[in-house]
């Protein structure tokens, strides 16, 4: 491998974002909660709700206990990396942007494999669903593409697009290697760093936990005081919203920790399931609510283009 | 104000992360647990332990609950971002280096009164101290620069330098407004975003959740259950480090909420961090012994400079 051309990660981030920023999106944080998927930052999850435009693009670490492989699999780890973009309304030309947003990170649409496979997305905990695609790059999803139809059990109206763009992959194939753990995350002129030296030992940890060492009596027991704590939150006055769908994402990542288990029946996943979304929807219509109450102020500022 | 040629937050961070990786640090993501400061994320407070080089900058979230002031205070926040700089052993010139990045950032420190504050940082729940210095523009902290003399109750040898902004004053500096809420976060051509459009009504609910409404009976169970957890993962073998690490950062935020409340004893306040530090303590220990078992490998690959 030749390092000295190589789009590290940190690389393909700053294009991305740099790309996306040219389009219009401001860039933000991630949330410092553990997430399943840049879709929970309430970047996302919130501000998809009402009328105002929305413009936004982050990376987010993205934790999904049973994808855990014990550092094993040259493709699928229980923890890596998304750049989520959100736009609402989509652009028209949101595909076209899409494929140019590739060609920006140097990935050749006619030399490589680039194929839209429809996939309508759902995510039961978040009372949400969409329509669209997972794009595979040489037979690899590198990207799930998604038109929001309902966000925490409302109707998206206007609908907002939502890219994620998985950083692992694309850098295998820019970098040219076989497997995530060989990829460089970062270099400069004195030092560089691969995949394998940053997560290898924490991916062999967590599957440790999440598989055979997380007790269900704690999960549980984390699980419900979050869920009672989110809920309690909603019936102040005034409603406590952000803290309330922070207690939600902590419930959701202890369910997730329980699913990873593979101990509990399908009907009890359900319930679980079942009581995160009743609390999500919740959080959605409250929020909803309180935004159309002050008549649903921008989200951000217009630029004044003359400036 | 003028927008056009303003340093946004966003700016300011592609600036620092530029600086410090044209001075060979590699660039990370933060750690997506909520923590009181950047020294908790493990590439700081696990990476400082042992001889091997360390160079890595990263930007983090930080909350700290009882610094809430329901939105109403210019320059306090109860979130807020570091920029944080760690590098072992800690360069000669090093607070050369740092003042050079402040005129990186075009903050001219012949125009600005930039003053060294003697100031010996201590952290206990992490068995941490150092001496250093604060960092005041015009009379107000931006910095805290410490050379680590001992991290999880272990000396360190060599002395690895740790340097946090403070990203939002900086920036007040820079964008010459009066209060965190009129800086700029990001701009494009066509929108622009304001501290107070992102993160106004958040200060405000998290300050009503943090000093009026979370439950102290559900915090201190949710706890002790994090301390438990810890401290059971490393009984295990092989001992589960990372896993039991984070453990101890959620134990950590619980009690920062519960200080928050100010309803404990200094007493019971002192039990709380002697607990924190008991565990963080002997994962610093445990870590170091891996290392070492290990034969102390490098955190990174030294860049082939003929490449």
């Amino acid at each position: 491998m030749n390092t000295k051309n190589t789009t590290t990660c940190h690389n393909l981030i700053l294009k991305l974002q740099q790309f996306w920023s040219q389009h219009g999106c401001i860039i933000m944080q991630p949330i410092d909660i553990t997430v399943g998927a840049g879709t929970f930052h309430y970047h996302t999850f919130l501000k998809a709700i009402g009328p105002e435009p929305l413009n936004m693009a982050y990376l987010q670490t993205s934790r999904r206990p049973t994808d855990g492989r014990y550092g094993q699999n040259p493709n699928r780890l229980q923890q890596y990396y998304q750049f989520q973009v959100v736009i609402k309304p989509a652009p028209k030309n949101i595909q076209l942007l899409y494929l140019q947003s590739l060609k920006n990170i140097n990935l050749n649409p006619i030399q490589n494999d680039i194929r839209f496979i429809e996939d309508n997305w759902e995510n039961p905990t978040l009372g949400a669903w969409g329509i669209g695609w997972e794009i595979w790059l040489n037979g690899m999803e590198i990207t799930q593409f998604t038109y929001f139809q309902q966000i925490g059990g409302l109707n998206c109206d206007p609908v907002t697009v939502e890219i994620t763009y998985g950083i692992e992959r694309i850098a295998m194939n820019l970098q040219n290697v076989n497997t995530i753990y060989e990829i460089v995350w970062d270099k400069n002129k004195f030092h560089q760093i691969t995949y394998k030296e940053l997560f290898y030992q924490n991916e062999i940890e967590q599957s440790i936990y999440n598989f055979q060492h997380s007790n269900i009596h704690t999960l549980s027991n984390l699980f419900n005081q979050h869920l009672l704590e989110s809920e309690r939150l909603l019936l102040l006055k005034p409603k406590l919203i952000v803290p309330a769908y922070e207690h939600i994402l902590y419930a959701t990542h202890n369910f997730n920790l329980i699913d990873a288990k593979q101990i509990i029946s399908n009907t009890e996943r359900k319930q679980y399931i079942s009581k995160i979304r009743k609390i999500s929807t919740k959080i959605a219509k409250c929020y909803y609510k309180f935004r159309k109450k002050k008549g649903f102020p921008l989200l951000y500022s217009r630029q004044n283009k003359n400036e």
